[in-house]
């Protein structure tokens, strides 16, 4: 539990070698007490790759500052700050394979970063190595208006591409809330609201260039390709798309685009149950309207953007829901959508086209992370992701609420659902040692209720540290003997962001 | 050039083994001449595992007969019949998984079979061994109708899978033409005409359960699971998708349903120039409309299926589409359509909503297939499928054009041009080897055009046999190494559907 204590602890270095004795090595929390360089595995040796690192990329793009490393540590989540011992800087693929050559030879962890905007820890240095900031490599490449796609750099977020595309009628629609970049994105396999019409990142990667452990530079569906589609050969795109920098540093990464859609309406409907906000969704999907976003918030959710925002939803489940169309195509899929909430006992639709008028609708929505944080002032914030079938959907944000009750915790609740995929946004005090506890306990008897109903512990945010454990569960052996082969395949040295995804081996 | 003949060639033994000595180990051709056993892999042992194979499945279900083994070692391409030494008939994953573990205790190669409908010589036994034919395992095993999902054994094929869903409001989309095994389509990556809306087996599939070539059971996605997404560690489940057989045996494939649409609008039009059909392909799609379906044919494909299906379609290259939604929902789409159209010299649509009209207009694009045989009866045809990102597809089309011309061969396009992927059904005489020749390498220009254009050699049949070469140019070396080493990972003995999608090794 004590990974999920936030803040960095310094200790002298006799400190922290008289910690060192009593130490279980399995406890990234513990070892991320050490100071620089002391958590690198036997063999590794920092020093001796200090000047072949400047050498390739500049001095000014290798730093060593207590104040750099910590922010490198670091995620948007409640894991422990794990500073790496060296942030570097690449500027281009051809510097990128060069550090990891000399990492490769010093034995030396990678951990690639992109914006730190992760939820589960990902960018911890839980064993200490270097620190790949991508964000000078921010070109964007190549824009292939006609063909629908575009090739970027990692350092490439995707509000930048978006305000990149703004005049040329495309943009990108994967959309996990933060501005991460989007090899981050694809990195963990990010999805969000839009998911349940234009997919998640595995939907939308067409090619990738990923630098391996050794140096090598490999793409993915062959050197600058971007096909819509193909069969040629195995899927190598979709073994880098969530594999959390465990297996290779993203490089660039060609995304499919959309048309922008001509009309945009936006749509919010009150239930009286959970049951029928998530019937209504199931049959809205079964109608054949291509629904764009359809959210879910509960009543404790409501009520908290209710009083944030200064609004005045009734305090029930409610839907936000979003369409995309041509001039003329929505009405009818407006009409269908509302129909069918009506008759699960719906309110009517408050509506808008305009974006003001849309951007005040969805407000509650947009705002429900800060809305959720200000329930309780000072406090941080961690979402869990679970996500199951859509017909067990009701039943577990159920059992989940009651949960929450009984357990006296605060976790408002705001879901993709059309993906049975739901986040309780858990309000916690990190300084209280008992609440945590209650927190952390509560997160695994959810992961553990999804995978009861045949669903996963992670919809979108990724394995990362919290998860490894559930994963193996989720799994079962024989699927988790392939992931590990895959490990051990390509990284056989286990020198790209260890401790991710996999637990440590011999852990 | 021998594998592109058809027929199965039977020598005695003595002819065979005097073939033998000069024989290129390379080529497939060649070794399919030698009869049963003479091409298993020198440790291999049939006689064996015979009564081993029969101990697990009865005897009535490990076939030796030279009619099931020829049917069994050939697909639709024109690819020579390769028969494997036995063919067995699993009922069940666990007799597969059992099947499975002889074949590696006596080294014998294992070549599933689903459906036979390929178009790549997938099936092709090259190095002899036991086909494993799936069609006794028909089973549509768990429809979760609220969820939108169903799992399937692997006999199951896509017709009768929408006819068990004929009453649930509920479909699976991806039609590839042939009524192929869902698990075949999954294996070899298959899409069609609806994949501009509803995406491939790629993003089909949720969950996979394979049988390695050691007879170990995994469940890519954790077994029994199916949320819609997940981020839970690799994407294992494709990297089999797509994989030709080559790394495991599907036994079960858990698919995405979608709901049958309200509504379905069928439309034809006809364009001046090819430029002018892509350019409104490349329009509609820009404008957001969600079009399930938009077919290219070329002029002399319009005649061809004027003449066979006796239609009367202008002359010129001609687009059909299909679009997808609920009442009230379409019109605003078709309207878009239309007017995209229009600006760019094309015909008014002719359009119909019932049933039979629909199946009316589009006779000429179901029929194409026939209709390029019937140009010259008594001939075969092989589809190419390059794929290329949607600017150079007017490019690409006209210059193949020029080359059938210049090379005077038969072959009609079709295209799913929402996707850049279209087919020249190559219409040729197996018994004129100059032309065949001819065939070949055109084939292998418009293969390498379409490389030249950032595209693929495969945007749906996969590798197979046929495009092994190919594809290292397409991925280049390092792409490459990684997908011998995953075949080696899973596969050490290369078991797996040998010779397919890569070289034989030291060949």
């Amino acid at each position: 539990m004590e990974r999920w204590l936030t803040g960095v602890e310094r200790k002298t270095e006799s400190e922290a070698s008289s910690k060192t004795k009593n130490q279980n090595p399995c406890d990234e929390a513990q070892r991320c007490r050490l100071p620089r360089n002391a958590r690198l595995p036997p063999q590794a040796s920092l020093d001796g790759a200090l000047s072949a690192l400047r050498s390739v990329c500049g001095e000014d793009s290798v730093l060593l500052g207590e104040a750099v490393r910590e922010q490198h540590g670091r995620d948007e989540s409640v894991h422990r700050c794990c500073p790496p011992d060296v942030v570097v800087f690449p500027h281009c693929v051809e510097e990128v394979s060069a550090l990891a050559k000399v990492c490769h030879k010093h034995r030396l962890p990678i951990i690639p970063f992109g914006t730190g905007t992760g939820l589960e820890g990902g960018v911890s240095a839980v064993q200490g190595g270097v620190c790949f900031s991508l964000r000078k490599m921010e070109q964007v490449l190549d824009l292939h208006q006609e063909d629908f796609d575009v090739t970027v750099e990692p350092g490439v977020t995707r509000k930048a591409l978006n305000a990149y595309l703004r005049d040329t009628g495309l943009w990108f629609p994967v959309d996990p809330g933060a501005d991460a970049s989007l090899c981050g994105m694809a990195a963990t396999s990010a999805s969000g609201t839009n998911a349940v019409r234009y997919g998640t990142m595995r939907e939308n990667v067409l090619n990738l260039e990923v630098v391996l452990a050794d140096g090598t530079v490999v793409h993915t569906a062959g050197k600058g390709r971007h096909p819509r589609k193909t069969s040629a050969g195995y899927n190598l795109t979709n073994l880098f798309v969530g594999s959390e920098g465990t297996l290779g540093i993203l490089t660039k990464t060609t995304l499919r685009l959309y048309g922008v859609p001509e009309v945009v309406v936006s749509a919010v409907c009150s239930f009286p149950s959970v049951q029928s906000a998530v019937d209504s969704t199931v049959q809205i999907l079964q109608s054949g309207v291509p629904i764009a976003r359809i959210e879910f918030l509960d009543e404790v959710m409501v009520d908290a953007c209710n009083r944030f925002s200064s609004l005045s939803y009734p305090v029930t489940p409610t839907l936000f829901l979003e369409f995309h169309g041509s001039e003329g195509g929505l009405e009818g899929q407006v009409k269908t959508a509302e129909d069918i909430s009506q008759s699960n006992g719906g309110s009517d639709f408050q509506w808008a086209v305009d974006v003001e008028t849309r951007n005040l609708l969805w407000k509650a929505r947009h705002d429900a992370w800060y809305a959720a944080l200000a329930l309780r002032p000072g406090c941080k914030a961690y979402a869990t992701d679970v996500c199951v079938p859509l017909s067990r959907l009701p039943q577990i944000i159920v059992e989940t609420k009651q949960d929450l009750v009984e357990n006296r915790l605060t976790g408002p609740i705001a879901g993709h659902v059309g993906d049975g995929n739901f986040h309780c946004l858990m309000v916690l005090d990190p300084g209280d040692p008992e609440e945590v506890q209650r927190v952390h306990l509560f997160t695994e008897r959810l992961a553990r209720r999804a995978l009861a109903m045949d669903g996963t512990c992670t919809g979108e945010h990724g394995v990362g540290l919290g998860k490894r454990a559930l994963l193996c569960e989720e799994l079962g052996h024989a699927a988790m003997q392939v992931t590990s082969s895959l490990k051990q395949m390509l990284d056989p040295m286990n020198l790209m962001n260890p401790g991710k995804i996999l637990q440590p081996r011999g852990g």
